[in-house]
C-alpha cells in the first residue's frame, strides 16, 4: 500500500467504533481504521496503524460508520414548497398550491435553492445519494456540486406545459438540451424521467426509453401511485400501468418505477422477469393516502428495491431514518406479521440496494477498497439509542437523522459534527425563509 | 398581579418566539412574555415587560412555546430491554425473549433504573407527562421524582405469576399494597393498570374496577390489541372485548381502553356512550403487526382518544413527534383520505386530549394561567424544519424529538439546550449499558 510511505498522506483516516461495512450480510463489526485517499476507500477497517499520515484524523468511538445512505427518489427543488400545504384531497392539493404556484414561481434559480435545502437537510441526515426528478435539472446538478452531494438528477418530461417546458410538443427536445447542458461531473449522473403513464403518451414514453437506452441512462417513472391512476390507465390502454409499460417495450433493467403502490402479482412477475427496478417510497404513499406497496411480496420475488423520501412538499422531511422506520412498520402492519420486512433488510434498502436501483452500485451502496467514499458516521449514544443490544435494529427502530454526526462524499468531508462543511447553512436557510415569504404573500 | 412588585422575582420568564397555549384553538401566535411562579402559569402571552424581575429569563426566538407533551401510554421499566428483540412473531417475543428476562431480571432496582432511562428520553423528547403501567411502581414514582417528571403510575394487576406478584391470588393485595406505599408528591398519581381482559378474569377486572371507583383512580388496560385476543375473549366470555367489559360494568370515564386496535362501530358507540377514554398507539400496533386502530371513527364520536409511545421494548423509542407523525400518516392510510387526521387534531391529541385521557386538563394540556407550568420549547430553525409554512403542520410531519430545546415541568426547568438539568445521563447510561450486557450475556 501506498498508505505505509511517510510521503503520502492519505485524505482522511477513521478509527475506532464499529463499522458495517456491507449490508449484504449485515454484520456490524468493531471498527479499526479505515483509510481514504483520492476520493476512494483505500483500506476499510484494517488494524490500526498510528505511523500512517492523513490530513484528517477522525476518532468514531461510539459511533457506527456505515455506508452513506442512498434516496432512490426525491424531487429536491420543491425543497421551498416544505409544508406549504398539508393535510387535503390530493386534487386540492396539486390544482390549489403546488400546480399554481409551479407555474408562478419554478424557475432555474428556484430549483437551485430548492436543491440547496433538500440537500443540505438530506446530507445532514446521512444521505450521499439521491435520485432527483424536477424541471430545471442543471439548477439540480449545480446544487449538488456546491453541497458536494452524489445525484442522479433526472430531467422531467410531461405532456402538459410546464414551467420548463411551455409547449408540451418540445418536452424531448428539452431532454435532449438538458443532456448537452448538464454540466460533466464526477458527482453527477444526468437521467430522464417521464412523469407518469397518465401524463406522458405512449409516444413520448417510447422516445424517452430510447433516447435513455442510446446514451445509457436511467429512465424513472411514476407507476400505480393511485387507484385513480390504475382506473385511468386501464380505461385508456385496457392494461395496468405495468402491463402498459410492458407492451410498449419500457421495462427492463435502466427502468425504475417510482411507488408500485398498486401492482397485482402477475405484474409483479413482470417486473421481476424485465430486472425492472422498483422505488418505494411509504411516507409520501401514507401522507398523500395513495396506499401501501406490496414490498414484501416484491422481495420474494428478488425485485431489486430501493428506498425514497420523496419531495419535501408531500412527506415533509427528508430523512432515511424515519423512512427505514416506516417501512418497516407498514410492511409489519400491511403483511400481519411482526418478522416482516426486518431491519437488516430495510438497511440494505437503504444502501446496497438503492445503489442497485441506480445502478451505482460498483461505486457506493457499501464500504469495501476501490468503491468511492461515501460514508456517514452515527453517534450511537444518544438516550433513545440506550441501552444497544443491537446496532442494525437501533438503526431503524431508534434512530434519527440528529444522530448522524459526519457525512464523506466522494472523500470530501461535507459534514462534520453535524455542520455542513460546503456551504452557509444559515444563508441558505434566510434565503429560503425570504422566498417563502414572497410565495406565501401571492397565495 | 403580585409579578408587577419587585419584592417579588418570578422564577421563569419565557419571551419572544411563537407560542401555541391552547391546542383545542391551535392558533400559533407572536410570543411577548410568560411567567412561571411556584409551579404555575401566572401569565401566558404578555406584552414584554422588562421590569419584571425573575431568577431565570429564556428567550425564545425562533422557538414554538407549547404545552408538554401527555404520554397515554407507557412501560418505563421496559427501558433497559430497548431493542433486546425485533422483528420477530409475537410468541417469540414474548415467550423467549420479554418474559423469561422480565423473570430473571425485574426487580424494584431494575424497574427504578428503566424508569430514569424511559423518562429521561422522554422529557428529552418534550414529554412532560406520562402515563406509565407495570410492576414496582414505587420505583416509577420514584424515578419519575429523580427526573421531575408527572406520571400517573399505574400498578400492574394479572392473574398470572409476574416479577412483583407471584401468587396470582394475591395480584389485588399487591395492588393495595401500592397504593399505600406509594410516594405523596405533586408529580404523582397512582392508578392501576389491568393488564388485558385475557390475563385477568372477570373477578379480578370487576374487583380492580371497584378499588379504582372507591379511591378516585384511573384504571388502564390493554384493549382489543390483536385478533388473537378478540377471537379468544369471543370463545370464552361469547363478547367482544369492549362488550365484555361492559357487561362487566367497567366501562366508564375513569377507565382508560389502551390500542383498541380491533373495536367495530358498535363498540365504538359503546366505548363513546360510557365516555371511556381511549389510548393509540400507532408504532407499536405497526411494528407488532396488531392492525391500525379505527382513529378517524372514534373522534367522529368525539371518543376522547390520546397518544401513547408504548414502551421501549415495542417502539423503540419514546418519541411523540415521531408518534403524531405516524398516527397522522396511518389515519390517512387506512382511510384513504390525506385530509384524515390533520395536524392540528393530532396535536390535540398529544397535548390537551391526552390530558383529558388522564382527567388532569385541569392542570395541565394547555398554556393558561393558573395550570400547572407544562412546558416545551421547540427549536424551529433546523434545515428539516426550513421554510415554515405552517408551525403546527411541521411539529407533526417534519419535527423530531431532537427538536426539543427545553422543557420546563411543574415549574422546574428540567431540559436545557437539550441538557438534561436534574440527574447525570452519562451515569444513567453508563448503569443501562452495565446491565444491559449481563441481560445479553444470559441469554
Amino acid at each position: 500500500m501506498a498508505m505505509n510511505s511517510s510521503q503520502d498522506a492519505a485524505d482522511i483516516i477513521l478509527h475506532s467504533g464499529h463499522i458495517l461495512s456491507n449490508p449484504d450480510v449485515g454484520e456490524v463489526m468493531p471498527h479499526g481504521m479505515t483509510i481514504i485517499k483520492d476520493h476512494a476507500l483505500i483500506e476499510v477497517n484494517v488494524p490500526w496503524d498510528p505511523g500512517i499520515r492523513a490530513n484528517k484524523v477522525i476518532d468514531c468511538t461510539n459511533c457506527l460508520i456505515m455506508p452513506g445512505m442512498v434516496n432512490c427518489h426525491t424531487h429536491c427543488g420543491m425543497g421551498l414548497l416544505r409544508g406549504l400545504a398539508d393535510d387535503m384531497p390530493l386534487d386540492t392539493w396539486l390544482h390549489r398550491f403546488i400546480f399554481p404556484v409551479e407555474n408562478q414561481w419554478v424557475k432555474p434559480e428556484f430549483v437551485y435553492l430548492g436543491c440547496l435545502v433538500s440537500m443540505a437537510e438530506m446530507v445532514l441526515n446521512g444521505i450521499t445519494t439521491c435520485a432527483d426528478g424536477y424541471y430545471f435539472m442543471e439548477s439540480a446538478a449545480r446544487a449538488a456540486i456546491t453541497i458536494g452531494m452524489r445525484a442522479v438528477v433526472a430531467q422531467g418530461i410531461l405532456d402538459v406545459p410546464t414551467p420548463d417546458v411551455q409547449d408540451p410538443a418540445r418536452c424531448l427536445d428539452r431532454a435532449m438540451e438538458f443532456l448537452e447542458r448538464c454540466t460533466r461531473h464526477e458527482l453527477i449522473r444526468p437521467a430522464l424521467f417521464c412523469h407518469s403513464p397518465y401524463l406522458c403518451s405512449p409516444a413520448t414514453l417510447t422516445a424517452a426509453a430510447e433516447t435513455a437506452k442510446n446514451h445509457s441512462l436511467l429512465l424513472f417513472c411514476h407507476v400505480a401511485e393511485t387507484e385513480d391512476e390504475v382506473r385511468s390507465i386501464r380505461a385508456r390502454y385496457n392494461a395496468s400501468p405495468v402491463a402498459h409499460l410492458l407492451n410498449l417495450g419500457i421495462l427492463g433493467e435502466n427502468f425504475v418505477a417510482v411507488h408500485c403502490t398498486h401492482v397485482d402479482p402477475a405484474e409483479m412477475d413482470m417486473i421481476a422477469e424485465t430486472q425492472t427496478k422498483v422505488v418505494h417510497c411509504p411516507e409520501s404513499n401514507m401522507k398523500l393516502a395513495s396506499g401501501a406497496a406490496p414490498i414484501v411480496q416484491m422481495l420474494h420475488r428478488d425485485i431489486c428495491v430501493g428506498l425514497g423520501t420523496d419531495s419535501a412538499a408531500s412527506n415533509n422531511d427528508l430523512d432515511m431514518m424515519a423512512e427505514m422506520r416506516t417501512a418497516a412498520l407498514l410492511a409489519k402492519l400491511v403483511a400481519s406479521d411482526p418478522a416482516a420486512l426486518d431491519a437488516p433488510t430495510v438497511v440494505r434498502m437503504a444502501t446496497i440496494q438503492g445503489a442497485r436501483v441506480l445502478g451505482m452500485s460498483d461505486m457506493v451502496g457499501s464500504l469495501e477498497p476501490g468503491k468511492r467514499a461515501d460514508v456517514a458516521v452515527i453517534d450511537m449514544t444518544g438516550m433513545h439509542l440506550t441501552p444497544l443490544y443491537d446496532t442494525i435494529s437501533h438503526l431503524v427502530y431508534c434512530g434519527r437523522g440528529s444522530d448522524v454526526r459526519d457525512v464523506i462524499i466522494d472523500g470530501q468531508l461535507v459534514v462534520r459534527n453535524r455542520e455542513i462543511q460546503t456551504v452557509d447553512q444559515e444563508e441558505i436557510k434566510g434565503r429560503a425563509r425570504e422566498t417563502s415569504r414572497e410565495i406565501k404573500a401571492g397565495l
